[in-house]
C-alpha cells in the first residue's frame, strides 16, 4: 500500500506553521492579560485585536468583529443579509461550503463564470440588465478557492460601480491576500467601496487554522447587528484564542509566518506546474500567483468521477470540480498544493497522470 | 464616586481562575500534539478531549459533541430540535439568554414554576395531561441560573418516567454541577434516563469562561446530525483552546481549580446570606447549595424596576427577577455572588439596603 497523498484539502502543512511562536504568544498572552483572556468578554471579540485588525484595515474598530473563524463570520453574514429567494451573486466555480450554506439558507445562487483575471464582469452586467436585484455579490479576490484566479484592479473597480449603481452588497471572502508569491497585491474592495463591500479573512492561512479566529470588516449598523446575533448565540468568541493571535501579529511572528508560507508554497505550485506540464500535457491550468489551489481542466469528455475512482485506487485525493459548481465541471479538478511538501506533489501527479492514461484508455476502449 | 460592584454577572473573579496552570497546560500542548491544535480537526472537537469528557459521563465517544461554548452547544441543540410553535417546557425563572434563544425560533414556551427542590413536577404533569406534547424540557439541575435551587433525586426520577411516557427529550442544562459546597451530588438524569436526556455542560466555571469550551452529550443519532450542522457552519470548533483544556483537566489542575473555586463561591455565599438577613431581612431566600446565583424575593409590591436604579446611584449592578421570566417577578432579583470578594459583598448588600430603604420610603409616601 503506498503513503496516501492528499491533494485534496485546503490546509497547510504542519512544517509551514510556526508552533514555536504560538507557544511563545501563548505564555505573553496569559501573562501580560490574564483578565482579558480568561473573561467572558464580548461578542465584538478580543479588543487588542480587533483594534489590530482595525489598524490594519484603515478602518474604525466598530467596523470590526472577530470570531470563530471566518466561515462562522460568513454565516453570520449570511443569517443578517440573506432571506429565502434573495439573489446572490457567486462565481463559477466557488467554495463549495459558501454554495451550501446559501442553499441551505433558500438563495437564489447566480453563478457566473469566473475567468483567469476574476469574474466576468460583463456576465454580472447581463444578470444585473436582465432584472435580478441581488443582495449580495460572493467574491473570492486573491488566489480564488477552488480555481488559485486572482481578480483584476479593473475588474474590482467595475464591480464596485456595479454595486453602487444596483445597491448590492460585494461580499469580498480574502482569506489568501497575505500568500501572494511576487509583487504587490491589488488594492482590497474594501479600501475602494466603502459602504458597498463587506470583507471577511481569517488567521487560518497566516496563524493556523485550528486557532479558529476570522472576522468581518464592514459598515458600523451592518456589524453592530451581527454582533448582537453573535451575542446570542456564544456571548463571546474564543478569547485565549484571539489573545494569543494578538501576540502573535504584534510580534512580529506573522510577518515571518507568511514569509515562509509564501516561500514554500510559491515552491509547491512551482513544482506541480512543472509536473502537470510533464507527466499529463493534456491538463490545462493557469499558474496561480498565490495561495493553496490550482484549478485543472482536462479535455472535455473525461470523466472525473472516474478518475477519481483510479486516483483513490492509487491512494490519491482530490477534489472533484463539479463540487464547486451547481452543474457541470465534470472534467475539471481541484488540486490543493498547501498541505504537500513537493516530493509528494511529484509522486501524486505521477499516480494523477497514471490514473488518467487508465480512465482515457477505457473511455477508448469503450468509444471504439 | 463609589467603586462600582457588580451583583449582575455569572462569572469568577480572577483571582479563583488557576491561570498559571493555563499557561502551563498550553506549553504542554503545543509541544506534545502541534498538529491536533494547529490543524482544522473536525466538529466532532478535539478527539482526546472528547475521550476525556465521553469516559467522565460513561458514555461512548460518537455521543459527545464538543463546541465553543455551551451556548453555541445549545443554539445547535434547538436548530435541530425546536421548529416554530413546538412546545418547550421551562422552569420559572430561567436563563435568560435560553429564554431569548427559545423565543426567536418561534417556540411555544410553557414555563413551570421553579421550587426550592425544582421544577415543580405536578405541574408539569398537569401540563402534559391538558393535552401539550412537548418537544423538550429545559432544566437547569444543579444551583439554577437564576434562582440557585437543586432538583432533588426523587424529582429528578418522575421527570425521566414523564419525559418517557410522553416521548420528549429532557434538555439536561448542568454547568454548575461540579461547584457543590458540601456532600454528594444527585446522580445526573444523563446516566438514569438514557436516550430521553441530552446533556450539556462547560468548563466556563471550572477552568474560565474564556476558554469558550461547551459540550453536549446525548444520543449518538442526534449528536451525528449536530455534528453536520457545526461542521457547515464553522467547520471545526478551537482546537487550540480545546487541547489546552484537555491537558488543564489531564494534569490535574482542574480538580485543584474545582477545589479553589468551591471554597471561595461557599464563602461569598454564606457572607451573603449574613449579610442579607443583617441588612435588608425583608428579602426572602433560599441559601444556595453550590453554584453562583441567589435568588432574592423581596415583598410583593416592591418596586424592583425603581431598586434597579436606585442601586445603579449607588454604583451597583444586579439582574431584574423580570428578565428571567415571560412576565411577572416584579419584585425579584438575582444576586450573582461569583465575580464578587466577601467584603465587596458585604459593601455591595449595603448599598443594596439603602437603596430599598429609599424605594420603599417613597412607595409608603405614595401610598400616605
Amino acid at each position: 500500500m503506498a503513503k496516501p497523498i492528499s491533494f485534496a484539502r485546503g490546509a497547510p502543512s504542519l512544517d509551514i506553521v510556526d508552533v514555536d511562536s504560538l507557544r511563545a504568544a501563548a505564555e505573553r498572552a496569559f501573562a501580560s492579560d490574564p483578565g482579558g483572556l480568561c473573561g467572558y468578554g464580548t461578542a465584538i471579540g478580543y479588543p487588542p485585536l480587533r483594534a489590530w485588525i482595525a489598524e490594519r484595515h484603515q478602518v474604525e474598530p466598530e467596523q470590526v468583529i472577530v470570531t470563530n473563524g471566518s466561515m462562522q463570520a460568513d454565516a453570520f453574514l449570511f443569517d443578517a443579509l440573506v432571506e429565502p429567494g434573495d439573489v446572490v451573486i457567486v462565481e463559477r466555480p466557488t467554495y463549495d461550503r459558501t454554495l451550501l450554506s446559501l442553499r441551505q439558507r433558500g438563495a437564489d445562487i447566480r453563478m457566473v463564470e469566473l475567468e483567469a483575471d476574476g469574474i466576468d464582469v460583463a456576465a454580472v452586467e447581463r444578470v444585473l440588465l436582465a432584472g435580478a436585484k441581488p443582495k449580495l455579490a460572493h467574491i473570492i479576490p486573491n488566489f480564488q478557492n477552488p480555481a488559485g484566479y486572482t481578480l483584476s484592479a479593473e475588474k474590482r473597480e467595475r464591480l464596485i460601480e456595479l454595486a453602487q449603481a444596483h445597491e448590492f452588497t460585494i461580499f469580498e471572502d480574502d482569506p489568501y491576500i497575505e500568500l501572494r508569491f511576487e509583487g504587490s497585491p491589488a488594492a482590497t474592495m474594501l479600501s475602494m467601496g466603502g459602504d458597498s463591500v463587506v470583507y471577511a479573512s481569517s488567521f487560518s492561512k497566516t496563524v493556523c487554522p485550528g486557532i479558529r479566529v476570522g472576522y468581518l470588516v464592514g459598515p458600523a449598523e451592518l456589524i453592530a447587528r451581527i454582533v448582537k446575533r453573535a451575542t446570542g448565540t456564544y456571548i463571546s468568541p474564543n478569547m485565549v484564542a484571539q489573545g494569543i493571535v494578538n501576540e502573535f501579529c504584534r510580534s512580529g511572528a506573522l510577518d515571518r509566518s507568511i514569509e515562509t508560507a509564501k516561500q514554500a508554497l510559491r515552491e509547491r505550485a512551482q513544482t506541480l506546474a512543472e509536473a502537470l506540464r510533464r507527466e499529463l500535457p493534456d491538463a490545462r491550468f493557469v499558474s496561480p500567483q498565490g495561495g493553496y489551489f490550482m484549478w485543472v481542466a482536462l479535455p472535455r469528455g473525461t470523466d472525473v468521477n472516474a478518475l477519481f475512482t483510479a486516483a483513490a485506487e492509487r491512494d490519491l485525493q482530490f477534489v472533484k470540480g463539479s463540487d464547486f459548481v451547481l452543474e457541470g465541471a465534470e472534467s475539471s479538478l481541484r488540486i490543493a498544493y498547501s498541505g504537500v511538501t513537493p516530493a509528494e506533489i511529484e509522486e501524486g501527479v505521477a499516480r494523477l497522470a497514471d490514473a488518467y492514461r487508465e480512465v482515457t484508455a477505457s473511455e477508448k476502449a469503450d468509444a471504439a
